[in-house]
């Protein structure tokens, strides 16, 4: 039932922000996509896009969710990371909790290093201004330094979840700007993409046409006049 | 590594208060097993104790939770209305949500139909003064008409969730008075069932010493000498 | 544009749920008609239906909220109380802050003798112990002793607000049980409210047939076999 | 600086109520003073009335709390228990945090049999089904049965402290009604008794006049011919 | 009743800071004259000051809030993007909510190109990242990428408004600065504007001497000494 | 029972990252040393390190907090800044509100200028953006311009507190970084802060490693060929 994410579309989603997507979306009825509560760690020159590969966590229970925990390869957070497929966008629901930390620094970093696109958690990062200066998407509610295990036991890999409200399946396409996360669905992203495209180059021009002094009435939304000038001013955009 | 909780302290744990256990996993190194603001519809006048049989929900999406998502027999909320086993207690997983319902009267009368011990939700049931008025134990933060699909999509049955910041594992021990929910972990009930059992019985000495104008100190903990005095009164409790 | 509620369709509402008409109104694509965290002061033997008549608070301010400004018949609280018709509720925007009372024990018993059906605020009401006592279906966030003044600048009567995040038109049929509040938009309570009636004796067939026994499969949502046996048990139902 | 409250103000202030008391106190520039977000456990007869003996509360560390701390007679909790003086009311700084109990039913059940007026927390009782069967005014946020060293270090005994972002002294006059709790500082209490028992009396005159059909306007507030109505009625009130 | 701003105190307040201007408010028995939790998008260089212009939002509605309703000139919002006279403020209520956008890019560009001064909401703005460039004084409570109509109906343009807890009337003075926004009654702002000016000399003054390595007391309020020697270096300030 | 930090373990400590501490006092079983939700208001270069000096606030109330009560040596907000020990962090319980200032900038500068090391709250700071370019070490939970007293009134100078949600106990060792502030209990710094230092050696050759290539599992934790890397390695750190 899901298609692909086509490379062409991958590029497109790149120049198109989340507040673009929101539209999109809520033409067709969506209007609970956008990740609430959520930050970048530090500004992005262009959105981060990426299927999302998902890690579940629920509260931490004090005889299982000890350091031990981590050693050995089954613990689910050290396996997603080294699990996570290159591309993909790591979303963690961390339950809005950002009282423990969700990842920190070396985890990130890991990621970075296997082509992972980013990563978004409803929690806290430690280690954030670090992971700051990674260069890599990486987007929370609030720095967290506590330990993870102090709130979080890491349980599935890639199962449905909730992250700041939204639901996340696997798969679903997450795409990041400098305000915050939005998810297609898998489904309807090849759809969406060419759309919010387009939509992103009739903004532009309308940006243009109010720093030159026009009103929007007719502008935004556009009235036939205005389609028309687009018309005329689009080969021009890229 | 799952225990079964015996018939003998099963019995014996519905003569015992939520606010006893917490105290029984305190020491036990535990801080975190009391559901946080969920209240009983209606008073109870034992302890309900059983199993836990745990529902998980994810914010709903508008393509997937219609109305139709009901119709059939594969819709998860439904499908765990009929599988609860008797004697057990439902738990959902509802983020913490009351928006929408996480349940309505008729499922949970059905549930009290089949010998489900009772139902606990972080979010809110619809019907509520109807299933106040049932005689069945059942847990919520606040009344929520909505449909449960405007807010919820069901997704797991009897997998690890989170319910009110506390995490249930699946066969955990759920014990429920008219102050609320505490959630024994499975391998510890046999244990700590004689145990809370016997400090009930203590704090019912102590509470009648109380009554009886003694003060706190040496009672409440008890030195030796409350110590002897509570063995001499202690064998006409059960 | 407004229709006006048939009589028979009020008598007809007063015996539907709040529950049911959310469902009702999510068949429309209404996802938000139920105000969010109020509760009536008593409970209700049948559902309360009226006319929403709205007063809307703005915070106030030190200069012009004295115990001065309830003096004369200008006041606009005042004036909603003396010019709320019967049959009509009373909603109040008091912005969701309970710190000070949306209104107290003399101006609803002011109300409920000039025939006013309710009253809802989103606020707390003060004197609510004595209110509760009255008879008169009344809705709040919690009790509020202070006094009005000291959070609440009464501003407009009878203007589109916000209850609950709830939009509340003037005039939108407003539903109340002993759940809570649920807001009709005034173009659809006539075609709602026979819909939902017949749909409370659905339920009402549901919810025997449950407690004799049967599972909810085909039952809830019915199937073709059940709608027969509903069709044969409905004329004993009014 | 304090002026002892008469026998007559204290007999006065249990007639009472507290949303007359937040408008008396409002005349006089205080708008702070209504204990935000807790409610008795139990419905009262007449208002509980009492200096404040305070105990404040801040968050518990793992090396110091633990259940060897009640042990001996020095804990600030228990001390305080057995330290309070009959007639007066216990208010705890809990932090607004009801996640752990700030006392039970045995400590309750030890103030009552002192002589003590009443208990408040800005957090939660456990025990609180048998608290609320006492008949002896207490008030929380919401019940709470984990044990009070999970969230909670006792520290300070009768301190100024903060309970529901109100300041409370000690020796300040605590007055409970079935709506909530006032706090009125020290030295006005004798000023504010005899003008709220008087508002009182005028508050029942006007509701006999509202539930006999009479308009709110000159009412209340009163014009010149109420307020001769008014002295005509005051001698039958007591 | 309302004064106009002198041009000599616009001039003043540019050099004043909300915290300055709190304490000027204060002294007056003003309490809650700055806008809560809202924040500059970038940082300003001076202060900003205008005239209050408002618009006023209530919850969405699916049936009326559609994308088809910014078509036409009559869209409150678009109407006031055009109406709000130059030099002014735009002050919106959002109820808090910044779940969805209260404007984006394209209106606040508008707005700048039309010489307004400022815009506040006490929701988000989408586009948060461009409008952080513009150089416009822009204040929310966080970014919000969904479109306005998802939870926002726009209904009143100029009417008196709540925002961040304040009452905010048209025409009240707005002063926003890297800190927040404070918000003058009309009628105060001539005689706030100079008293302010000249406490912020004082306090430059004294941040120079606390540079200077001398103590708080007697500088911070000031005694007769330190009176005198600002009254020598008040000539060199401007 | 304090045990003083030694220069070479204060040195150590600036070294250190909150994150690291964090899972040094969890191995000890400390859950609840990170304070929540406050943040700097700038970034630092190197942790700041100094004991505890704290202040608690409580509610004000309309008589006792007025402008005058700064008047004369005796405020205890006034008297803390001037009795503050150099090399100590001034921490201020403000009860998490920030909806009026903790201090402001003249009282950070002062502090600044006698050689305190830090400032924390649980509320805000006016004069934000000042106090962000004076290179001060300062945290908050967010910008808050009104005057002190219309929330607050200072009480006790270096009593043990609760901060974020944390319990400071004068003398406690406090160490900020760019992602928020950790409180070492005073008799765990000596232990801790050369383990910790450790750590961060080890932690930075994983993050080499990582950035060359290295996968988590093995490395992080460590197993013995790891182990016996670091240990070659450790000599260049410093």
């Amino acid at each position: 039932m899901t298609t692909t994410l086509t490379d062409e579309n991958r590029r497109k989603l790149r120049r198109v922000s989340t507040a673009t997507l929101t539209t999109a979306l809520f033409k067709r009825g969506f209007r609970n996509q956008f990740i609430q509560d959520v930050r970048p760690l530090a500004p992005l020159n262009e959105s981060v896009v990426g299927e999302a590969f998902t890690l579940r966590y629920i509260p931490a229970r004090e005889d299982l969710d000890k350091l031990s925990a981590f050693e050995g390869t089954s613990h689910p957070q050290r396996r997603a990371i080294e699990d996570c497929p290159p591309g993909h966008v790591m979303v963690i629901d961390s339950r809005k909790d950002p009282r423990a930390a969700s990842a920190g620094g070396i985890l990130v970093s890991r990621l970075m290093q296997r082509g992972v696109a980013g990563i978004v958690t409803d929690g806290g990062f430690r280690d954030s201004p670090e992971i700051a200066e990674m260069g890599f998407p990486a987007y929370h509610n609030r720095p967290s330094a506590p330990t993870n295990l102090i709130r979080h036991h890491a349980l599935d890999i890639n199962a449905p979840i909730a992250c700041g409200d939204v639901a996340v399946y696997p798969g679903d396409i997450v795409v990041g700007d400098s305000e915050g996360v939005c998810i297609i669905p898998a489904h309807l992203a090849n759809e969406i993409a060419p759309e919010a495209y387009e939509q992103t180059a009739y903004e532009d021009f309308v940006a243009e046409r109010v720093r030159g002094g026009q009103g929007i009435f007719g502008l935004y939304p556009a009235n036939d006049e205005t389609k028309a000038a687009f018309a005329q001013w689009r080969p021009g955009w890229s």
